[in-house]
């Protein structure tokens, strides 16, 4: 991808598939030209685009044949998304009818926009920072309520500014250091270590803090795994269902996910998880089963919580506990179904409550401990960090990765200043942290680095 | 579903899955006031919604607390798609972000729309009738801008006023009758059998005629279904591979279908075809190979085209023809694949065409002869129809059933009036004639008939 800003793209803006509308949106110099070539007001007093107005009408191929009745609207440049000139043709959501839009705009001269390159437009237009433009990205991902208000927080521009702040602060201890060194004897504006110190203690302080939240809120902004374990017939799809009938999240199939287990998505009041019943595997043929295995343990190391289902109706048995499982067994919750039906002794329940293992009766069948268990397997997945503050500012794995770098160098800094070092070395530890933070908000970011990040947008953002 | 317009609904307008931009549609009385407890403008300036004016600013959840940065229209009735006040939000394209602003609105009174509500409103707030209805269904549906255009010209309400004008011409032959019948000794306007035949005879005619586009347009309304055949090594899969090299279809996967077949969509030059490999089912155990094979058959049947792949480098043998398969000669093309090796004597293209196949001799590796086949295929399944008139006439199914149906009754009046039966039992028939064609347009319809096609649409539309 490279990083321009000319040209005139266009792409699909909504999610692929059908549904009642579907956006195509133009962005670029050419942009309002473009529309104006292709689109026919339905009203015969129509003069032209009037900025930020919906106008009905057809979009025309180049035969003038009327393509699809068309709602459009101009959003003028800078106050549009990506900054430049921008049109947007509210369209039925077809996916022939999108794609023969789409197909005459970019037989007009506009190019099929890359993922994420609206955004980049916007980032590099100065509309947002590169946290700002990360944040689009992990709104529209955002498994759950309280990711998109930890994502809005981030558009809002609120970590970039105090990224930016921590870095002017640094930049000034830099240029004090500069001078030191630049002019060793005049010994003009030398920084006393102790102020330096001060300096890089606030700053250190200040990134473990943001740091602090990546962890508590992860479960929030990546959702939730629970894995299913257990004897064929102890329920376990039965009590996935029982969990669905009352806590459905509408989600869609991702394309290139695995369809080798039985995976369902939960919303936990809000909270998202993942339920993986991996059983299927292990009960195909001789040839897959230790991929299965293989596939079912790495699920199990991964997961937040393994659920251990028992037949409550029968007498406990050790083969009732995989041990490949109870290996996890510091997140292992054991679900004792079928409690309804006669119970023998020693009752299952009492002997896992005896290893140790926290116990959660129910009855999938009929219903009984299921809100219970919903809120047994949230709460040990939230593992006490509870609903994230809406004001909270968590970083994102790239943003945490960097200021980690960033944290490293100024740790060290701390214990150059200790042992009195020479000014210049300090200098460059400086640099390196200032760098690093600079990476963060795209003050100056590598090709690459950018690359990256815009990939991971879908098309039309 | 129940036909009232009441109310004000809401539902997610944009199709399910992640994209740059979601949208959120409300319609009915509270729409506007709705609108305006959740949105608030990002200028301080913002003194209401002007009407089909994009307005920037945020989506607030009960304590005020900001879901997203949308962009709100008002579009007031009637002049909306439903007829009622609508207002639409353009939010980011997420599904926890749209579950979060559909949620607020729900809970300030909507209620959430059902699959085709806010077109059925449409329908019940006169905005278009029920050829139009369903047009609109069919343009989102189709899978090719022929499809596409055809469903728009019923969309602009061709096909409904063509069929109003002719149960118009059919209601006044009723009125002539029942004046005969009602006072048969006055001879008032007692309708000659002449002019009747002659009416009747032209209203069999024009029905004829739209039924005539039904078949012909079948490969651009629905798409072609062509089923791959051959040994394990003949390289079905390099094939499938070089097709969709080069004529790859933008097409996501439709919940609920099967994984069984290993499928893809081709589009031909505009035309969509599904190709389905069924070889993956019958390698599979041998506990399924039976119903693999059943579904083999199955799809065969219905396949415009099954392509006979064969190893052109080996000596032609009889079990390279599925005998399965080979049952649908009628349909069938010998696809020689390998050419880039040698071939042995005697070669599978002169065996074929010896048998009466038509060949077409390929590389998949080396990409010989794809184009040509990417050809044949198209020319196959359009069966010699070309492309369709941009302004054909072309009911759907249910259409054609109904017109099918007053078709009969017509063809069962020319009968009657040659044998000069009754007036009141030619009625009989005229009546159910009129009847059949007053469904197609939506004017008298059975609640169960406007269920059955609203059922069909996606939520949101």
């Amino acid at each position: 991808m490279s990083v321009s800003s000319s040209g005139t793209i266009a792409a699909i803006a909504t999610p692929p598939g059908e549904g009642g509308v579907g956006i195509i949106r133009v962005s670029g110099e050419n942009a309002l030209s473009i529309a104006k070539t292709i689109f026919k007001s339905s009203k015969d007093s129509f003069s032209g685009f009037k900025p930020y107005t919906m106008h009905y009408g057809y979009v025309l191929d180049e035969n003038g044949l009327e393509l699809d009745d068309v709602l459009a609207v101009f959003m003028p440049g800078p106050n549009s998304y990506t900054g430049d000139d921008t049109v947007e043709f509210n369209c039925h959501g077809g996916r022939a009818i999108l794609g023969a839009v789409l197909g005459e705009i970019l037989s007009r001269g506009a190019v099929l926009a890359r993922p994420g390159e609206f955004t980049l437009r916007a980032f590099l237009n100065g509309k947002m920072d590169l946290t700002q433009a990360e944040a689009v990205a992990e709104m529209i991902h955002a498994p759950s309520k309280g990711a998109v208000q930890l994502a809005r927080v981030k558009l809002s521009g609120v970590l970039g500014n105090r990224i930016e702040e921590l870095r002017g602060r640094l930049e000034v201890l830099r240029t004090h250091l500069c001078v030191a060194v630049d002019f060793p004897d005049d010994e003009l504006e030398c920084l006393p270590l102790e102020e330096m110190m001060t300096e890089v203690t606030d700053a250190v302080k200040n990134i473990s803090e943001i740091l602090a939240g990546v962890e508590r809120t992860r479960a929030w902004r990546e959702g939730g795994l629970a894995v299913l374990s257990g004897k064929v017939n102890a329920g376990k799809s039965s009590l996935l269902n029982a969990l669905l009938g009352r806590n459905r999240a509408i989600v869609t199939d991702i394309p290139g996910t695995t369809r080798d287990f039985i995976e369902e998505t939960l919303s936990l009041d809000g909270l998202q998880v993942r339920v993986v019943d991996t059983a299927g595997l292990r009960e195909t043929t001789d040839k897959v089963e230790q991929a299965g295995l293989d596939m079912g343990k790495e699920l199990a190391q991964q997961a937040d919580l393994v659920l251990l289902i028992i037949d409550g109706s029968k007498p406990f048995d050790l083969s009732d506990i995989d041990p490949e499982f109870s290996a996890q067994s510091g997140k292992c919750i054991a679900v004792i179904n079928k409690i309804d039906l006669v119970q023998s002794i020693p009752s299952p329940s009492e002997v896992m409550l005896g290893a140790g293992y926290e116990v959660v009766e129910i009855s999938a069948k009929k219903g009984q401990g299921i809100d219970q268990l919903a809120s047994t397997i949230r709460e040990h997945i939230l593992s006490g960090s509870g609903e994230p503050d809406p004001d909270e500012l968590v970083p994102n794995s790239r943003q945490a990765a960097t200021l980690r770098r960033a944290l490293a160098e100024l740790d060290g800094l701390v214990e150059d200043i200790k042992m009195t070092i020479p000014y210049d070395l300090l200098g460059v530890r400086l640099e390196s942290a200032c760098s690093a933070l600079s990476e963060i908000t795209g003050e100056i970011t590598p090709q690459e680095v950018l690359d990256s990040i815009f990939s991971k947008f879908c098309v039309g953002k």
